[in-house]
C-alpha cells in the first residue's frame, strides 16, 4: 500500500483539485446566486443588522478553525508546514463541497440557490467535521487520501445530521453530538479500517520538540478564547445567546483548572503533561455545545466542564493506549479523548437536563445553523415538539447512538477505501515528515557551514 | 525556602486546586442563577445588543490576557511552557475567585447572585492585576506560591479599587491608576518581601533568544492592536466611548515611534533593545487609561503617550537597575517601568485633565465596569458629585496614593506569606526552566543521533 | 553607497523621528480636535452604533497590518525582529503622516481638524501602501530609507487616489487598483532606482528556515481570514456589504484550492513550495476589491479567485526571474506576483463586470473610505455619474493606467533619493540580519557552553 517516494503519484492530487475546483465552477455558474435585495423587500438597515450580528462571530470561528486548530495540530515537530496546509486545504474544500451539496439537496428554489453568509457558516460547520476526524491518522495519510476522507464525510455527516437534528428533533445548539461524537467515530473508523490489524509504531519523528508543544499549546489557547462563538453563533439572539456564552465561559473556566488538577495527579512526579493541557483544556467546550442554551443553573455548565475536562486527561492517560493495544485502533491526536469522551458526556448531560428542565420555560430552541432549518413546526406546537420530557431525552439519547453507530460504519467503508495503492499512503519512513511534501530548506538536515548555505543558495536560485 | 526538586511537594498544586475548584461548585449551587429574563421583563432585542456590544470587546480582552500577555512574558527561552500555563492558570483561578468575592460582597440580594456577561468582565478586570503583578517574581516562583499570590491579591484589589472608585469617586475608566498602578506596585511589594535583601543573581536561563524575543514582540503586538478594547469597553456607548478608542490609538500609536526613539538615543551603538520595544510600544495604553474618555484635546494623548514610552525606556534603563541594587527590589518584566510609571503619569495627567476641563462638558462618566456600580448618585447631582474641579483633582491625587501604598503594604504581607515551605519556591537551579513542572522533551537536553530519539520515542511510549 | 557598520550613521533614525514627532504634536495643538457631540446635535445611540458598526472592522485590519503582514514577513530566518518591528514602525509613522497631509488636504474646515474612527481607518488604508511598497527591497534597506520612502508615497498616493477616485470616478471599493496596484510598482519603481542595474545576488541569509517559512504561513493564514473585513469596511452597510462579505470569501477559498494546484503541476516532483502558498492564497483577496460590491454572479468571485492565485504562482514562477534577469528589477518578496498581477486581473475584472452589468440595479457605490469622499455628486445624477456603461469601464481602465504610471514614476525619483549616502544602506554583507539594527542574544552566534552563556548574562547585566 505504501509507496517509495521515488514512484509517489505526485499528479493525483492536483487532478483531483483541479476537476473539483472546475466543476465548482460550473456548478455555482448554472444554479448559484446571490439574494436579490428588491425582490425581498428588506430593509437596508435589517440586512446591515444580521451582516452586524453574524460576521464578527464568523470571523472568530475562521480564526478557530484556520490559525487556532492549525497551531494545535502542530505539535509534530518536523510536519508543521502539513499540518497547517493540508488543515487550511481541507476546510476550503469541504467547505466548498458542502455548500454544493447543502444547496442541491436543500436550498434548490426555482432552480437557484441563494447564497448568503448563514449558508457559508453552516457549510463551515460541516467542514469542522472533516478537520476533526483528521486528527485520527494525521502524518500518516497523504493528502489524497484526505481529500477522499473529506469527500465521503460531508455527505455523510449532512445525512446525519438530517436524521438527528430534523427526523429525531435532537437539541444540540453547539453541535456537540452532531459535530464532535459524530466526526470522533468517523475518524476512528476510518483509522481502523486503514491501518487494519497492525498496531503503529512509535516513531521518531512524532514525539513533540519543546518548541512544537509551544506553538501547540498556543493553538489551544485561540481555540479556548474563541469557543464561545463557536457554541453561541447558532443560538437564538437575546438571552438563549447570552446564556450559551457564560455557561461555555464557565465550562471551559472549570476545564481549564481540573486538567491541571487531573494531568497533575497521574503524574508521580506531578509534572503536567503538554499533551493533557493543549487538549483538556478544550474539553469543556465541547461537552457544554448541546446543553449551552438550556435553562439550567451555572453549577451545571462548571461541573460539566470540570468533568469532561476530567474523562479526557482520562481517556489520554488510560484509554487511548487500552483502544491501540486491544482493539489496535489508532487515534493520532487523541480525538476521542477531546470529542468523543466529553462528546458523549455533554449528550448524557442534555438527557439529564431535558429531564429536570422546568416546565414553562422553554430553555433551548432549535439551532439555527441546522441546513434543515431545524424541527421548527413541532417549536410552535409546544416544548419539544409536544413530545414531552422522556420523549425529549430519549431523542438526545438515540441521537447519541446515531452518532456514534452511523459514523463509524460510514468510517470503516472510507478506511477501507483510502488503502486504494492509488492514494498513495506514505511509507513509514517519510510519515510525519514535511519534505515528502513541501519543497523546504531544512536547515537541521544540512549542518554544513556557510558554504553548504551558499550551494543551497546557488541551488535555490536555479529552482525557484 | 527552597528546596530540592527530589523533595518538591508536587501534590499541594492539584490539592490546592481541587478544594477551590469543589468549594466554587458548591458556592455556585447554593447562590449563583442566570437573570430570569422574563422577571426583568426586558425585550429580547435589548439583550441581544447589549451581547452584540460587549462580547466582541471581551473575545479582545480574553485574546489580549491568554494569548498576548502569555506570549510576551514567554521571553524567558526554556520557561515559555510555565508562562504560557501559569497566565492561562492564574487568570481563570482569579476570575473565578473575584466571582465569587464579588458575588459575596455586591450582588447578594434575595439569596441569589444574578451572573450575567458583565460581572463576568469586571472579575476578568480583577484578574489583570494577578497576570501584571506576576511579572515581578516570575520565574523564581512556584504555582503554589502564584496561586497564594492570587488569593490574597483578589480580594485586596477589590477592597482598594472601592476605596478608589466608589469612596473617593476617582476617574479611572480605563484601570490605569486602579489596574495598573495597583498591580505594579502589589508585585514589587511581593518581589520585595519574597527575596528580601539578597540580589537575585542573573540567571543564565533568563537571557532572551532571538525566537523568545521573536514570540515576546508577537506577543506585544497583539496586546497593542487590542488595548483601544480593553480601555474602551467600561465607557459609556457614543461618544465618550468613541473618543476613549481615538485617545488610546493616538496614545499607543505615538508611544510606538517614541519607544524607537528612546531606545535608539540611549545606546551609543544607537541598537534597539527588543526589551524596549516590547514594553514601551504599550506604555502609551497604560497612561492613557485614566483620561481616555475625558474631554481633553487629541494632542493630549499624544503627548501622553510620548511620554510614557519615554519613562518606560528610562526606567529600564537606569531605575530597574537602581532598584535592584540600592532597594534590592527584584522586578523581572520590569512591570514597574510598564505599569508603574507611565500609571502615575496617566494619574498625573488627569489631575492636570480635570483642572483644565471646560466646565459645559461632562467629560468623564464613572467607568460601568465598577464592581460597586460607582458613584452614580454623584453623577445625577452634577459635574462630578458636586465636588468642583479642585476637589475632583484632589480625589485622583488621594486615589493614586492608596494605590501605591495600600498594595505596596499588602504585597509585603503577602510576599512574606510566599516564604513559607511548604509553597516550594523552585531553588535557584531549576528556576526559568519548563522542565521542573512539565514533562516536555527537550531536544536541546538531547544531542544525541537517531538512536537516541527511538530510546526517547520508546519511553514516551511506556509512559504516555 | 553602502557604509561600512563603524562608521554608521546611528543618529539619524531617532532624529527623524524625534522631529517628526515634534512637529505632529505640534501640528496636532494647533489644528486638530475631536467632533462635538453636542454641536452635531447627533443622537448617542447614532454614535454608539457607529462605532459598533465600524470598529470591529478597524481591528480586525489592525491585527491584518500589525500581526498578519509583519509575520508574512517573517520568512527571512535573520530579520524576525526587524521585520516585526519596521513594519510596525512604518504602520505607525506612515498613519500620522497620512492623517496630516489628509487634514489639510481635505477636512480643514474654519481652521479645525475633526478627528474621528473614520478618517483614523482612512489613514491606515494610506499606510497600507507604504507596507506593501517595502516588500520589494525588503531587508536591503535601512529604516531610515524606508521612512523616507514612506514620507515620499504617502502624500503620492493620496493624489494619485484623488486622481483615481474622484476625478476619474473609478469604482474601487477594495483599493485593489488604489492600494495594491499603486503600492506594487511604487515599490518596483523604489527597488530599480535604489539597486539600479546590478542584479542583487543571492544572499545566504536569505534563504528561508522551516521555521521561518512556518511563521510566515501563520501570518499568511491570519492576513486570509481576516481579509474579507478589510475589503467590505468601506461598503455601503446592507446588501452591498454582505456581498463583499461573501465574494471575498468565494475567491479566496477558490484561490487556495488553486494555489495548490498549480504550485503542484510546477514542480517535477509535484511538491508544494511555501512561498507559493503564502502569497498565492491572498492573491484573490487583491483581485477581489475591486468587483467585490457590484452586482455580479457568485461564480464570478469563484473565477476571480482561482485565475488570481494562478497568475500570482506562474508570476513566481516564471515572471520574478524575468524581471531581476531582463530588467534588473529586484523584488524581494514578490510583491508583483501577490498585488500587481492580481491587481491588473481585478481592474480587468471591473472592466468587464461594468460592461455586463443590468441596467436596472446600481451595483456598486463609490466607497466610503475614499478621503476626497468619492465622486458623490455623480452618483445622485444616475448610475456610474450619468457617464453611462462604456464610459465607466473606460474610466476603470484608465484609473489602472495611472495607477501604473504614476507611481512608477513617482518610485524612481523616490528611489534615486534613497541613494543618498547618508541614509545609510546596509552593506551586502550585513542585509537580512536583525544584528545591525538590534542588540539581540543570538544562541547560534555563540555555541559555547554554559560558560560563555554566563559570561554573556554577565555582559548583559552590565548593559541593560
Amino acid at each position: 500500500m505504501a509507496v517509495p517516494p521515488s514512484t509517489y503519484p505526485r499528479r493525483l492530487l492536483p487532478l483531483f483539485l483541479g476537476l473539483f475546483q472546475g466543476a465548482l465552477l460550473l456548478f455555482f455558474a448554472l444554479f448559484v446566486t446571490y439574494d436579490e435585495p428588491s425582490a425581498q423587500g428588506e430593509d437596508t438597515n435589517l440586512v446591515a443588522n444580521k451582516v452586524y450580528s453574524t460576521f464578527p462571530f464568523f470571523q472568530d470561528i475562521q480564526v478557530m478553525l484556520v490559525v487556532g486548530l492549525g497551531l494545535l495540530l502542530t505539535f509534530l515537530p518536523r510536519y508543521g508546514f502539513s499540518t497547517l496546509t493540508h488543515n487550511f486545504l481541507l476546510l476550503n474544500f469541504s467547505m466548498q463541497w458542502a455548500l454544493v451539496l447543502q444547496g442541491l439537496l436543500h436550498h434548490f428554489h426555482h432552480g437557484q440557490i441563494h447564497l448568503d453568509l448563514h449558508k457559508l457558516l453552516i457549510s463551515v460547520f460541516a467542514a469542522v467535521t472533516v478537520l476533526i476526524s483528521v486528527g485520527a491518522i494525521l502524518g500518516r495519510a497523504s493528502p489524497c487520501q484526505l481529500l477522499v476522507m473529506a469527500t465521503c464525510e460531508i455527505p455523510i455527516y449532512l445525512a446525519s445530521e438530517w436524521v438527528i437534528v430534523t427526523c429525531l428533533g435532537v437539541l444540540d445548539v453547539g453541535g456537540t453530538i452532531t459535530i464532535h461524537v459524530f466526526s470522533c467515530y468517523f475518524g476512528l473508523g476510518v483509522s481502523k479500517a486503514l491501518f487494519r490489524a497492525t498496531q503503529q509504531p512509535l516513531h521518531p519523528k512524532e514525539i513533540p520538540t519543546t518548541s512544537s508543544d509551544l506553538m501547540s499549546l498556543v493553538g489551544t489557547l485561540i481555540l479556548w478564547v474563541f469557543w464561545p462563538s463557536f457554541v453561541a453563533v447558532p443560538c437564538q439572539p437575546g438571552d438563549a445567546q447570552h446564556r450559551a456564552i457564560l455557561n461555555t465561559l464557565l465550562a471551559m473556566s472549570a476545564g481549564a483548572i481540573t486538567t491541571v488538577v487531573a494531568s497533575s495527579l497521574l503524574k508521580r512526579d506531578g509534572k503536567l503533561s503538554p499533551g493533557h493541557l493543549q487538549n483538556g483544556s478544550l474539553a469543556g467546550g465541547v461537552a457544554i455545545g448541546v446543553v449551552a442554551d438550556m435553562a439550567m443553573p451555572p453549577v451545571a455548565a462548571l461541573a460539566l466542564g470540570s468533568l469532561s475536562a476530567l474523562v479526557c486527561v482520562l481517556g489520554f492517560r488510560f484509554l487511548t493506549p487500552l483502544l491501540a493495544r486491544k482493539l489496535t485502533v489508532h487515534d493520532q491526536c487523541g480525538i476521542h479523548n477531546l470529542h468523543g469522551l466529553p462528546g458523549i458526556l455533554g449528550a448524557a448531560a442534555s438527557v439529564v437536563a431535558v429531564l429536570v428542565a422546568p416546565k414553562d420555560t422553554s430553555g433551548s430552541q432549535p439551532s439555527q445553523l441546522s441546513p434543515t432549518g431545524g424541527n421548527a413546526s413541532g417549536v410552535v406546537e409546544g416544548q419539544w415538539g409536544g413530545r414531552g420530557v422522556g420523549g425529549q431525552a430519549l431523542c438526545q439519547a438515540a441521537g447519541l447512538a446515531v452518532a456514534v453507530g452511523a459514523p463509524l460504519l460510514a468510517g470503516l467503508l472510507t478506511g477501507a477505501a483510502l488503502r486504494l495503492p492509488c492514494l498513495a499512503r506514505p511509507p513509514e519512513r517519510l510519515c510525519f515528515d514535511d519534505s515528502l511534501y513541501f519543497k523546504i530548506h531544512d536547515q537541521t538536515e544540512s549542518p554544513g557551514p556557510d558554504s553548504s548555505a551558499e550551494e543551497g543558495a546557488l541551488a535555490l536560485k536555479e529552482q525557484v
